[in-house]
Order: C-alpha cells, then sequence, then structure tokens
C-alpha cells in the first residue's frame, strides 16, 4: 500500500473479466465517484486467460493493464488485493497463491467447490494475518441493509421464521447450453451454490448461524447441448435445491434455491417473522423493503412497503434524490465502499472469507442430508 | 311500521328485478343474518313490469309476492319502504309518487336524469318529512368506511388533493349493444352518471362539498347495435367524463369515468393526500386500504397496505375472522344494516336524497362546463 | 330424498354451529339464490349441545328447528345429509353413525384427528356406499378453480415445482387462550391439521399425489391461559409444520404452515412451475389469480394479475358483472352447488371423503416424519 | 470534432456541478464503458462559478479541467458540446450563446423559464444548425422505451385515453426552503416546469402533440425560509398543475403535477388505453411495465408486469442478466449514447430542443389557460 499525498492508494489485480469481471471493475471505477474514501483506488491488471479478450476488457472497463497469468498479478509487488472473479474451481487455487504472498484477497461466491476446499483457502488466509472479502454483495442492497439495521435494534421481537426462496427460470429451455455452471468438476454444485448460497449467506448475516438441515437435490435436465458444438453433455450439478432448517438460536426456515422457476427472472426472496414484526424482500423489486410492525392502533396496522432510497437509508446519501432509484451495479459499489474503507483503517471486512466458509458449510451439509436422506447437523467449526 | 314481539317490523316493496334488484334483495335477506337488527324485515312485493320474470325473480330472490305496476306497492298500506332499483328514468316518478304516499324511499344512484328532475323530486321528499336512503354503498365498503374515519379524526393532517378515476372497459367492444345505459332519455348520462357519479359521492362524502369545476365530456363510439335486432342505433351519452375540481374547503381534485379503459374492469380507485399523510383505495382490491404516515422513524416510513377484513374494521365484526374477504353484495347488506338501524331508532339516514341531489349538482355543474368550456360554480342549494 | 313437484328436496342437519356453522347455514340458505339447482334444499335441523344457544344460531342461520344431540339428526328419517361442522375430536363418532345410518355425510376438514381414526371413519362411509363430501372449499375460489382449469389443459406444460405456506398470526400474542384448536386430544394437532391440511389438499388436488416427505413440527408456545378462567394450560400441538415433498409425478414441493407469521391474516399462497408457464395464487387476493406463460414475443412476457370475477370464470357467472368481487363465503356456496347437482344427479361429489383421507395420510407422513428425522413414505392406501 | 484513431472525439463542456451536474457526469464517464460508440467521449470542463466547488466537482466526477465562466467553454475551439445543466433562468442564455458559436448543445428541461424565452433559444439553434439534445431522460428508461415500441408497432389499437401524474412529497414540510425551484424569476414556474413538463414530454413522445388544455395552478404554502437565514420569503410558483388535454389525435388525457403528494416519492406514473389493450408505468418501479392485452382466451387475460430488464429489452442488453436492475442514473447512460452516436453518424437527435419547445407550448397553454380559467389552444408553431 502506497501513499500519495494524503490518502494511501490501494493497487488492485482483477482475474476474471466475464459477468463478474465486469460488475466487480465498474465498481472500482465508481466507488470514488460516489463516496468519500479514505484512499485512492489503483486498477492496475485485469488478469484473463486469452490475451485478445482480457486486452478488449481490460480497456473497456478501465484498467492500465492486462495479464494472462494469474501468477503475474500475485507477483507484482506493487498489488495490494487480488480480487477473484473467475469459476470457483479457481477460487481456492488462485486465493491460496495470493494469501501466501501476503496478499489481501477479495473472492467472488462461493468460496469454493466444496467445504474440503473452502478449508484449504481459509487456513491460507489466516496464516496470512491478512483481511478478506467474500462478494456477499445483496449485504449491501439498502433494503437489505435496513432490513439488517430493523432486525439488529430488535424491532421485530424475537424471530421465529426465515423463508427464502431464490428463482429463476434461464434453465427451463432445454436447449439452454451445458456451460461451466451445470458441470460439477468446476462449479462445484449447480442451484445450490450458485444462488442458494446467497440466501444462505443473507439468512446468516441477518439471522445467525444455521444449526441443522433436511435437504433434497435434484437434476431435472440430465444433458445439455454444449455450448458451440450443441453436442450433448451430461449435466452433473443440482438444478433445484431445498431445505428445512433449524438456526442455532430456534427461528425455523425453509429455503429453496431454483432456475426452473418459470417467470422468476430473480426472485430472491427472502421473509422474517418475528413477535413484534416482520419484513420482506424480493430482489426484483430491489428499492423496496416490506415491513410489518404490530404497534399502534390495530385498525391502521398492515405491510409497509418502504422506498429505501432516500438519503436516511443505508449507502443512499450518495446517490440521488429519494424516489430515484440504483439498481444491482451499486450493490458492488457499496460492498467496495466498506471494504476499502475498513481495510485502509484496519478494520476488520465483513464478509469475510470466514463468513463464506461458514456459508459452504450449511451447503456441505445440505448435500450430506440430501445424500443421507436425514437431517444433518451442520459443522460448527474447530472449537 | 307495524311490530311483533319486541322488534318492529318494517316492510319492503322493491321495484327493479334485475342486477340492483338482485342485490338489494339478497341484502334484505341476509342483513339480520349478520347483523343484530332492531326491527324485523319482510320482504314483501316485488315489482317488474313483465309478469313472468318478476314472477321468478321474486322467488329466486325470497320475496313473499310480486306486482307489475309499482303503483300496487305504494298504494300497498303494509308497505313502509319503497326501493327503487329501477333505470333512472323512473326514479323521479316513482320516489315522488312514494313520497306522497308517505312511504319511506330508497333509491339507487344517480337520484334521477338530471339536476331539473331531482329536485322535483327532493321536494316532494322534503314533503312527506319521511327519511329517504340513496344506495352509494360503496362508502360501506370497510376499507372506504375506515378511510372516512381516518379522514374524520383528521390523521391525514389538512388534505390538499383528492384524485379519482373509475375506469371499466365494458364498453370499448364495439358491438356491446345500444343498452338503456347509452340513451340519454333513460339514463340521463352516460359515464358521469353511471360511474362518474359514483366517485363524485366518495369524495363530498370524505373531502366535503365540490365548489367547482372545469369538465369535459365525449362520445367516443357513436352508434351500437340494438340489443335484439342488430340494427344500429345512435349513442347521445357521453363515453367519458372527466373534470378538474376545487372543494369549498381549498382541496384540489382531479376525477375521470370511463368505460373504455381497456384491462379495467371496476377500477373505482381515489387517492387522498394530507399534510400528515395519504390514503388511497382501489375497489378491484376491495378488502384493501392504502395508507401513508408521515410520523415515526423516517426510515421505515412507507404506504401500507391494511386489510381492512379484522373484527376492529367497520362492518368486519358480523362476518369472518380476518384475512376471510367479503365482496361486493356486502355493501348493500352494510348499507341496509345501517339504514334500517337508524330508521327504527329514528335518526338519519345516510347518504341520504339531500346527498344525492348534492352529487347532481356535481354532475349538472360538469355538464355546463363541458358545453361552455369554462369554470362552473356548482349550485349550493337554496341559502 | 322427497320430491315436490319437478325437483327433489335433500333434507339437511347441520352439527355445530360456530365458525363453520355460520358458513355452512350461510351457503345452504343462498346456493339456490345464485345457482339452479336441481333440488331444493331443506334446512331442517341444527345440532349442538347448548340449547340456548343452538336455539338462537338456528333461528339467526336459518334452520327449521334445532337439536341437542346429533343422534337425533341420524334418526331423522327425512334427513338426507348430515353435515359435521364441529371440532375435529367428534368428526369420525358423527360421521361413522351417520354412515350406518345410510345418510350421505358432509364432513369439515380434517378429517379426523389421526390417520387410524380417519381409516375407521372411510370404512363406515365405504361400507354405506353413499357419497359424501370434505369442506375443502378453497377448491372452488374462482381463482383456484380457473388454476385447476389451466393445469388440467397443460398450459403451463411439465411441472416442476409447487411451494405453498398457509401463514396466518393468531397465535402470536402470548396471551391468546389456549381453545380446542390447541389440545391434541380435541384437535389431532396444530397448523399441520388446521391449515396444513388446506394447502395438502390444494396440492394433490393441483398436482397429485404427494409420494414422500420430510417434515419438521415445532411448538413455539408452550403454555398458553384457558378461555375465562385465566389459569395456564399446556398446549401439546405443533404450532409450526414445514416439510419438503416430492410428489408421485416427480413434481418438487416445499409447503409451511404457522399461526405465528406477524402481519400475515390468511396467506394460503402457492406457487406452481412449468415448463410453459407458472401460476401462482395468494388467499388474501381472493379474486386474483397470478399466471406466467412462456409465449409469445419475450418482450412482453410478464406475470399477469387475473382477475377471476368475469363471467368467463368459474362460478362466477351466478353473481354480479366483471370486477365485483366476492368472498369467503362463496366459496362454501360454490362448494354446495356442486355437491347438491351431483349428488342429485347420482354423479361422484368432489372432493370426497376419500380426497380427506389422502390427505390425511400425508399429515400422518408428515408426523412420522417429524418424529424420527428421516424422509417418510406417504401411504398410499390398500393395492 | 477531433478524431483518434478510427474514432472521432466529441469534446465536452458541462454547465453546472448540483444534482444534474453529476447525473451528466455520470453518463459521459460510464456511456462508453457500456456501449460501443462510434465515438471517444473526452470530458474537458466542468464550469461553475464558485471555484473552490467546481474545482471539487470536476475531481470528484471525472474532469480534466474546471472553469468559473461558461463563456470560456464556449469559446474554446476543442469544444464541441455545451451541456447545461444550471438552473433554468440561465438555459437560453448560455445556450443561445453557444448556438451563436457554433457548439452542439445539450440542455437539461425545461428548456426556458416560458415560451418566449424558448424561442428566442430556439431560433438561435436552429440558426446555428447544429443539432440539440434536450435531456428528456426518462425517455430511455428501458420499460417507456418498450412502452414506446409497443404503441409504434400499433399493439394497443386506437388509443382513447392518457392519464399522467408525477407526484411527489419534498414541499410537504412548510419548512423545506425557498430554494431555486420556488422563484418564478429562476424556475419560471414551479410543479408544472418542475415535473409537469416530464409527463407533458412522455405524452407528447408516446401519444403525440396537445391540441388544447383546461389547467388550473394553484400555490399551497406561499412563503418559506431563506436557506441559511431562516428568514421568510415569498413562494410565487405554483405548487401544484393539473389539466385536462385534447391532443391532437383525439385521445384525452388528464395530467396533475404535485409535490405535496405525502407518500409519494418519485410517482411519475402514467396510463394509456386503447381499443386492444393498454399499459402503465410508475416510475417508482422504475424496472416495470404494466400492459394489458385483449386478445388471447378471455379467462387468461391480465395486467402483466413486464420485467424491462432482459436483453430483449430496449438498452439492456448492455448491462446485466435478467431480473438484474438497473436504475435513474442510466436513463442518462442510455440517452447519451443514442445522443453521441446519432451526432457522430449525422443522424438526428431525439429529443432535441425542438421537442422541447413543443412542450413548452404546452405549459404555456396550461399557465394560459389557468389564468384565464377557459380551455386554451396550444401554440402549434408556424406554419
Amino acid at each position: 500500500m502506497s501513499g500519495t499525498m494524503s490518502k494511501p492508494t490501494l493497487t488492485v489485480a482483477m482475474i476474471g473479466y466475464q459477468f463478474m469481471g465486469m460488475a466487480h471493475s465498474n465498481a472500482y471505477r465508481q466507488v470514488g465517484r460516489y463516496f468519500d474514501l479514505p484512499c485512492e483506488v489503483r486498477m492496475k491488471t485485469l488478469v484473463g486467460r486469452r490475451e485478445d479478450r482480457v486486452r478488449a476488457a481490460a480497456d473497456r472497463f478501465g484498467w492500465e493493464g492486462y495479464a494472462t497469468d494469474y501468477r503475474a498479478a500475485i507477483d507484482d509487488p506493487e498489488v495490494d488485493i487480488i480480487d477473484i472473479g473467475t469459476p470457483q474451481d479457481s477460487h481456492a487455487e488462485i486465493g491460496i497463491a495470493a494469501a501466501k504472498a501476503g496478499k489481501v484477497v477479495f473472492c467472488e461466491k462461493p468460496m469454493a467447490r466444496n467445504l474440503a476446499e473452502a478449508e484449504r483457502f481459509i487456513e491460507a488466509v489466516r496464516a496470512s494475518g491478512r483481511p478478506s472479502l467474500i462478494w456477499h454483495n445483496y449485504r449491501r442492497v439498502p433494503a437489505i441493509a435496513l432490513a439488517h439495521q430493523i432486525l439488529q435494534r430488535g424491532e421485530l421481537g424475537e424471530i421465529r421464521h426465515w423463508r427464502a426462496t431464490y428463482l429463476q427460470d434461464w434453465l427451463v429451455n432445454p436447449q439452454a447450453p451445458r456451460g461451466w455452471h451445470l458441470q460439477k468438476e468446476i462449479a462445484g454444485s449447480g442451484s445450490l451454490g450458485d444462488i442458494g448460497v446467497h440466501i444462505t449467506d443473507l439468512a446468516q448475516h441477518l439471522i445467525g448461524p444455521v444449526a441443522r438441515v433436511t435437504g433434497f437435490l435434484k437434476t431435472i435436465t440430465n444433458e445439455r447441448p454444449l455450448p458451440g458444438s450443441g453436442e450433448m453433455a451430461p449435466v452433473d450439478v443440482d438444478d433445484v435445491a431445498m431445505w428445512l432448517a433449524e438456526f442455532a438460536n430456534g427461528v425455523t426456515g425453509t429455503f429453496e434455491a431454483t432456475r426452473f422457476a418459470t417467470g422468476r427472472k430473480n426472485y430472491n426472496r427472502f421473509e422474517v417473522n418475528g413477535s413484534k414484526g416482520s419484513l420482506a424482500f424480493n430482489l426484483e423489486r430491489f428499492n423496496e423493503l416490506e415491513v410489518y410492525f404490530e404497534d399502534g392502533p390495530a385498525e391502521t396496522r398492515g405491510w409497509r412497503t418502504i422506498q429505501a432510497t432516500d438519503g436516511c437509508h443505508p449507502f443512499m446519501s450518495a446517490y440521488w434524490p429519494a424516489g430515484h432509484v440504483i439498481g444491482y451495479e451499486h450493490t458492488f459499489i457499496n460492498t467496495l465502499k466498506d471494504a476499502l474503507t475498513n481495510l485502509t483503517l484496519g478494520q476488520p471486512i465483513s464478509p469475510s472469507l470466514e463468513d463464506g466458509l461458514q456459508n459452504q458449510r450449511v451447503l456441505d451439509a445440505v448435500e450430506r442430508s440430501a445424500a443421507s436422506r436425514t437431517w444433518i447437523e451442520v459443522d460448527s467449526g474447530p472449537t
């Protein structure tokens, strides 16, 4: 970390230039335009294996340069942060190498293909003594951050129920190609690790650790055409994942993740019921939080639709006047704002890869439960 | 009014057996099943001009007998209440005759085809010294009754705006027949008197008297096939009515009534904005009231959707547990419950034909404004 | 069954006069007012144990007479139908006695306190050779009947997912009394049999038989004040029931029933996802069905909100014009219309107590699964 | 316009650095990150009168340099585009100077304080022979662009009704300061020019030119504290504007603009009814378009909620996968993408200041109508 003038500069290398590479790059470019950071951000290197593509992406996304081997970025003494946005089969490999080189690791979700891999990863990060970030960007949707505040302040009383679904429909078409998301060797799992991990993270962030689960996994379409050739290839990951849960604090929960819910595009919806109130959120109505309070005169109680776009709502004072909505990309900007601020100030980053590990433990329990058809205790880590 | 045991009996004759005849009859049958009334209701006579049809309707709807001439009912000394559910060209004629015979008059909206006719009607009612009811049943949708309470208690502060639309789509099809609703001689007006009168009544009930208007009327489809023959016949009433208004208390208002709003089935929607809050209602979501209060912490303010189905909501303790909805027919039952109770107890009935007259004054002003293309003061009645 | 003129008369005795007694009585009174039935209905006897109350209820609800012992009704040779609306501890007892007397049995849900009792009940009904009805009235919400048609016509393609919640909040208050619903000896179970059975029935009606489940039951508030005395008494039924399911046809399902979902009054909501479309329903928005079709131009696809209030929708031609909503009580009227029509015509009634039994098998499997913490196969009945 | 490599570069100077300065600057920075433009954009100069503030803003927003006098930018031969984001009292002055210098003028809405000023402005632009842009950014909300396509393709049949409200609530608090928006000398008008102009533009864009209006303007709070001093100062602009309209093509319309609608934050909502369908939009649910089609089986017709976030929707292929929403700032990016592309290719820009003038004519007619209390024909321009 080198400083110019009063503000230190954090230098970043980003590994991966697809969907997440684009989203993270935008966040690095934009975060200082909206927020007053205690640091400068230098977008030094974008890494990808195909030179023509990574060069074009680096130019488009605003990186100073590019590399075709992530080791170049790790070996670069100027680089402070290695940000991993590749498919999950390389998360641990890159992350471990980066940690060993003493870099700060930022990593996309899911942390790894499976719990064992996540544990190797976290050991390296712990050994490095450096902070880390897992990109669970939805924690910083303003409406969800507001939900977190409401829960933290105890405004819903004793919490009883959590229910969450993450529904998409991009696999309904049987001709949707067999991309890497549908290969266990690369993705680790299907709906479970791709979107189920998001509702797992939100559940543990908002409610607390999941203690045990009974789960079910199923592959609906067993083979699909390969991109390009059109030749049929097997799908060996789950198309749907669903599980019941008990949290350590006694809350009961239901979870479902599927990419076969025709008409649902990004229906990451959850509801929390407490003794004094309830709240609900739907990512398709990103800027809204629904809240019910069991107070005031009975005849005017009702579910409120809060437009979480006002200056009083988390992160929103950086953007536009009330009612002028923000979108998906701002969740990455908001995440980065907190992560870079805390990194500069020497404070813990949240969510860290430790949180990623805790999510991975739940996914692992769901997989084991689906196999054994019994309830499985979530590994609570070393004691 | 004759009594048996401790409760007096109110004997009713109903004129008309179509849509409104069915709705009123149901209310007479059902009101005592849900509410404890201080009277008994006797459904004595149903009146209609076609004997075969009125006989069948009387049997179906639960009337003791029938007649083919309304004068028979008016001449019947046992009859206390003449309830008029015919097209509006006979409202005043029947109502005046009933009033002259000393009967209590219940009348469907609109009260008359035009203001002059309404004035003749009201004179007879006033001369009779008897109470009256105009069937503005929507005042007793529980959610609207709740809105009225909220406004009466001043919970929305100083009121600034009223906006109302009554949108339907049953005339979009150019082959929809030229029934009586589309003939000025029978109906008096089109969208204005048919559905515009409903939002006029709600406006004056909830906000207060309308002082002046600038209005616009238009016929979109100028001829339609006659029912039966299919021969084309002229439409001489308005298909759309819209007006701006100032209320006597300074509130500003917008109104629109049309039966050409494709996809809107019964979209009687209004919104009120006050200095401390707002409310909105949509008849298509009959059991809900939307309310916003400008109080409490800023970050949890939002429009609430109140399910006005709880025992604490107007009329609802008579029906089912919370969340078990009621429907259109119950507005007539609720109206009747209050009207019969007040009639028995010698208290004023609301809304009365005086309220109907006040609505008619607004419709008249809209018609004159549409003709003169200027603002028109609403006749405020004799002073 | 005796006939007057051309139409036979069906004579009914109703056992129970509380919530369900009121709802059923209303249906008997009203069904012939809205629908052309091939029979007359005679409301002969209302049965309840407390004479003062049952007498008043019989008068209020329109029954000719009353009795304080159900055996009087069963022994009455004029009575064709015994309609059981009591708490479930007497369903089987009364139903078996009625069946043995050759009566047609109509029975509220759940059919019995447990599967063994339901099996004894069904044996008597089968032995009687008479038709039966279980009052799963929600099948005849017009929007749900429309959903059934859409599914039957295959418009959603191959079905993949079912998810249902039945959420209420009347037990959130710890001072809510320990009524009979919270006693296992009377109710058999808690949220499972009270509301979970509704979503079980809808699931099996719309999707097909449930093959296996993994379930969870929990009591949140373990004691409550007795009504009247206020003395604390134990709650020995489940407050929340949740389960995952596989249907025999491979559809996956999630279910949750709770009366601790603050702010949810009658949130009986389900969603179905198929390869060509999806549908969703929420009982709090009774008159609406949400449907998504994966056809037509991609850019105008969206979830539709159908107002199932038009003459083209199931049952609605009997009521009011489009957009004039009906409510909870009409589900009983609609159920009765079909049941009495089929009974008169000698056609099967649906849903019958056989359907009730099939629901009971699912509830039993959920209970056993919750106890064993494994997946349990649903008993598929004698083969 | 100078070129480097194959792409020409367009050099911009932006006048104003507040809300609109921030929004436009973001668009210039981001447009090339999302879209493939046929040009490069050079953000050369940000202009503002207070040097410390404009310097900081230029740095924050990514401008190469700054100036404190707009004439410096106009005199700069490198500058191609003068983008005016100041209060409207300087629009015409700056715009005329820029046009005379041969610059391309981009200008915020409303174009001017009044019609006379707008006409002087347009004359200079016409004389320059250069294209222009008025920043009616809402035309390029993807959902609104989709609405435009649906209308252009005639999918709604013959259009009958337009109704629009633009509701905000930031003036409900009587202590909200008397800023420049509330001074006629600076703003020209109040709700009319601030937000009424947005629904005017959308109406004329989607439906066609407004032919005549009857309007009403009112100031609710006549004085407010000055920012800083707190001393009371007069408000001499309208707080609410409402008008009825006839379009040249016979469509009828209602319009209302107010900043006193408590609870409405940015409720720019419009609805269009045609003979074959309808559509509706609400800016608070930015990513959704509601559409109703009168086709297909009657029983499954309903209002659809289209998530206009798919690659098939206007502008969306540049952003994220379906269901990953965008927000307010992207409307400026989308507008700029089309404007810069067309400018480079020598094609007309839309909306241009000619469109701004046509909107101004409607506002002028509303003002004259409010004064004369009669219907006023909208000036149709030189013939």
